[in-house]
């Protein structure tokens, strides 16, 4: 746990300096972005510091006119979240008394018009953080980041740095914006984000979906997609860019780890291609869900990992750390990976507050298209977000984020819990949804007579839905399997696309009964299909947001809409 | 006064349906922007409203595990800032202890996470300002904004609408992003901001400067350039796109008033050209200078107009929504203008908040490109503005602006004061620089002999600097008469750039004194000048953010180098 950065003064520690430097990748860079001239105003900033300017030169009000003298907050303390909450809240009047209703430890905070030391690099006062500001935010703000990206990413290269932006969504944009080029190919996973996809498919990008398991994208079609690529024949040249969720993939939950990130890490860099990882789910790595009653398969080692997580103070935190699945910057000695990281699971969306971390080139054009769009995020959002991480401190901050992962496991249990409590599950039937030996869940209707689930398993059973349960992230990715239902084959006799016009029926049927996932198809990057394939139809199901008592109505309601549809007698 | 918009309801008042709708600018989208489609998920909010739906498909976090429990904040009252604050500061020990040192009203608010009546338009509370959120932000302030253009800018057609973003340069960076096509031609004022200039040049897009004089761009140059444009000779089409700052232009501080709004509007109606007016500085609008001791030439009425200004309560209020130079909405029937407003001037840049006012075509594509990039704009700024405003109400914001704008007209005084002390003065002299029978200041040195003056002007006497004193915004653009230099004739022999040669040396002899002003070159957008031209050097001076006595050390310092510089004896 060395720091690269010294927090207090910002200068990198000695080790780093020994790593690599990045590669140069200026040919990466659009025709745009290579046009882009540094912001001629901002010139004059290296004059304004001199003792004794009188400043006449730039268009900036006076902090005086600000109406704002003082903003405070009462923030949550660092550890008001507990590690190893019960698996079934405790019964009380209120449907979440135990967890929310009690009062929570809280700290509160004021930040100042004017601070008494306001040329420390960690002050935060309101006359800099509402005045105009250079596109790289408030100074405190990046000396944390860059110990945060230090202590938990430890990049593999020496020169490195981060940037802030107005949330992933932004930095994906910005992204974008600096390297591809109109009708460019796009490498993405198979099932992937919409939103993503919609920044780039303005461009006439084509998307090139890579199949995938439960560890995300395969190496072997990764590879072959691009060795195989026809700039000819495709009419354009081989992607260069891959974008990527390694950690809870959206939709699928896939996490990938380290062995399988070297792989594709080697690939990508012998055809040159720029990975860019985006991570709103990685500090939402929870592991493997146990069903009660069940013996965890884990090793004594693993258990023992998972033990100490429980335990407040540094070995807790050294062990949340070690956790965690490696970033890809960790295995980055080239600097070929843009990293996106948001404020917005670890604090709230409504900050919109990220940053991205990458290579000294890919950052200064980053900012110079910052500083002609966005400029630096919000002073509100980055003087409330700074003081509170200044507040609970570095290894406050990293008990916060263990708090939030115990809640989003706990999350996850009492959806995993429900399906156990309402279908009938077997364990790693269906290898076809989820290929490569993951973890599988299939449901069955209880329904059916419970004493035949004594017997061999035959074909009156019919499997209703299969899906890995998530070891991260705050999605469920399930497959309903749709050739099951009776009308399926005299669908596909007559031509008809059986899987969607089922699945979109279902889903209204569940929408009819109050029940709202996100469907599958939403998030199709329109090839081929390593998870499910034909006769599979996909819902999302987010645990982020619904109580104990909704996630076992969703459940349970889902289950009955099933047995209708499936005709379960 | 009358609202287009109920505050209340969000309902447009009757009035305004009777005004015509804005025209088809759909031909004016570029082919990215055509490519643009809706977001996918977010076509499932329509959903998420039934009651008792259980909603598992967003990927949203629950706004428990948001730390901030509450936001508050200190901000000076409506009415903190005196409408006619004396025009020298009182002395005291303190330098600022007049205007900034004695305590000013203010009034406190605090955001709950919960608010009790959370579905109300007009609600802000964390729990949803730190959700995630649609693009168009938190109801409550497009409702405010909607009352605001609708009393102050008056739009003359019916269906408007207004969009938040994160500042003037993100809403122009959208607009290019909506309209701009690789290698467009932009018509843009002659001097111009460079930074809105920036946005463009990467797109490889041309400027084409229109001369102006001090009420900004000239109608017979626009309509020249427009008709005289041979689209086979330029290798491109006719500009379809006009950048102005029409109120306390950058930099010359020239300011557009409604007669010339209406030909720059007819004739852009005529050639299909939008017009974009980005206006910063439009609630800085002062009116003219008077020199201490002299008379104005106002009329009755105008004086009338500035008496009832310094007036409290609603005759006060409305006398400076009058004074205000009419919107080029206010003359736009057919849709075709698209505003940009920012918060960082009447309330603090930090912020990152404004607003676009647009046909609903342009406003459901900058929607779009909105999604994609920064999506709302962060919670923190817009439930902490939006809660003041609401705090101050409509006429208390009006009042807010009505002490900014005085504060700023007091800073203006004391730069012309400092000029009219320190210089011997000169009116209207120098037609050249701001033609069409502008108001001028022409500086002569004080060292030269004071009898002198007594006699008729002759060539002994060097012109120094001209200006026109400002009526708007935060700069002084001052006109060097370089060829009054003693070198400027040789280097001009020499085949030398004598203007920029001597005004580079003269800029850096002022910062070797600790005076910084911002030099001219950076926003002259490289056509041929009708402000100014060979011979003249110009700054541009701000007056935003010295103080009383910085203001006159700076005029006083730029005195002795002047001449040092000229070889004043």
């Amino acid at each position: 746990m060395d720091s690269a950065y010294d927090f207090s003064t910002g200068s990198r520690a000695q080790y780093e300096v020994a790593l690599p430097k990045a590669k140069d990748f200026t040919d990466h860079l659009n025709r745009v972005t290579k046009n882009r001239a540094a912001s001629t105003l901002k010139e004059l900033y290296k004059y304004q510091s001199v003792p004794g300017m009188i400043v006449m030169a730039g268009g900036i009000p006076h902090p005086e006119v600000f109406p704002f003298e003082t903003l405070s907050a009462t923030v949550l303390a660092h550890d008001a979240f507990p590690l190893d909450p019960p698996r079934v809240p405790k019964k009380n009047k209120s449907v979440l008394s135990w967890l929310f209703s009690l009062p929570k430890p809280t700290i509160s905070f004021t930040i100042p018009k004017y601070a008494p030391k306001p040329t420390d690099a960690t002050t935060i006062q309101l006359s800099s953080s509402l005045q105009y500001a250079a596109a790289t935010g408030p100074p405190a703000l990046p000396l944390f980041l860059r110990e945060y990206v230090s202590k938990v990413y430890r990049p593999a290269y020496a020169d490195w740095d981060v940037l802030v932006n107005v949330g992933a969504t932004d930095g994906w944009s910005k992204i974008v914006n600096m390297l591809v080029e109109l009708g460019d190919a796009i490498l993405v996973e198979e099932w992937t984000y919409p939103s993503a996809e919609n920044t780039f498919l303005a461009y006439e990008c084509e998307r090139v979906p890579v199949k995938m398991d439960a560890e995300g994208i395969l190496p072997e079609i990764l590879e072959k997609v691009l060795s195989e690529w026809d700039e000819e024949k495709r009419g354009k040249r081989r992607p260069r860019i891959l974008y990527t969720i390694p950690t809870g993939q959206n939709p699928t939950g896939a996490t990938m780890q380290l062995d399988r990130k070297k792989q594709v890490y080697e690939i990508c860099s012998r055809f040159d291609v720029i990975i860019c990882e985006d991570e709103p789910y990685y500090c939402l790595y929870t592991g493997e869900w146990t069903p009660k009653g069940s013996k965890s398969d884990r090793s004594v080692l693993e258990q023992r990992l998972l033990d100490s997580q429980k335990k407040e103070g540094p070995e807790g935190n050294e062990a949340y750390i070690k956790s965690l699945p490696p970033s890809y910057l960790n295995v980055d000695t080239e600097g070929r990976v843009i990293r996106m990281d948001t404020f917005s699971k670890t604090s709230a969306p409504g900050s919109r507050l990220g940053w991205i971390t990458a290579n000294p080139l890919f950052i200064e054009r980053l900012t110079r298209i910052s500083e002609v769009s966005t400029q630096a995020p919000s002073g509100f959002a980055t003087a409330m977000t700074t003081v509170m991480l200044q507040q609970w401190g570095f290894d406050g901050y990293i008990r916060w984020l263990r708090g939030i992962k115990a809640t989003y496991n706990m999350r996850k249990t009492w959806i995993c819990d429900a399906f156990a409590d309402t279908f009938h599950l077997e364990f790693n039937q269906n290898k076809s949804l989820f290929p490569n030996g993951t973890r599988t869940i299939t449901c069955y209707s209880r329904q059916e007579p419970r004493n035949r689930w004594d017997e061999k398993r035959d074909a009156h059973h019919k499997p209703l839905v299969t899906f890995t349960p998530p070891t991260a992230g705050m999605f469920i990715f399930l497959g309903v399997h749709v050739s099951e239902h009776p009308d399926y084959h005299d669908l596909v006799k007559k031509g008809e696309n059986a899987t969607q016009i089922l699945v979109q029926k279902l889903w209204t049927n569940l929408a009819d009964n109050l029940v709202l996932f996100a469907p599958g198809w939403y998030f199709d990057a329109g090839g081929e299909h390593a998870i499910g394939g034909n006769g599979y139809g996909y819902f999302r199901l987010s645990f982020s947001i619904a109580t104990y008592e909704e996630t076992y109505q969703a459940v349970e309601r889902f289950a009955k809409v099933l047995d209708k549809f499936f005709h379960v007698k």
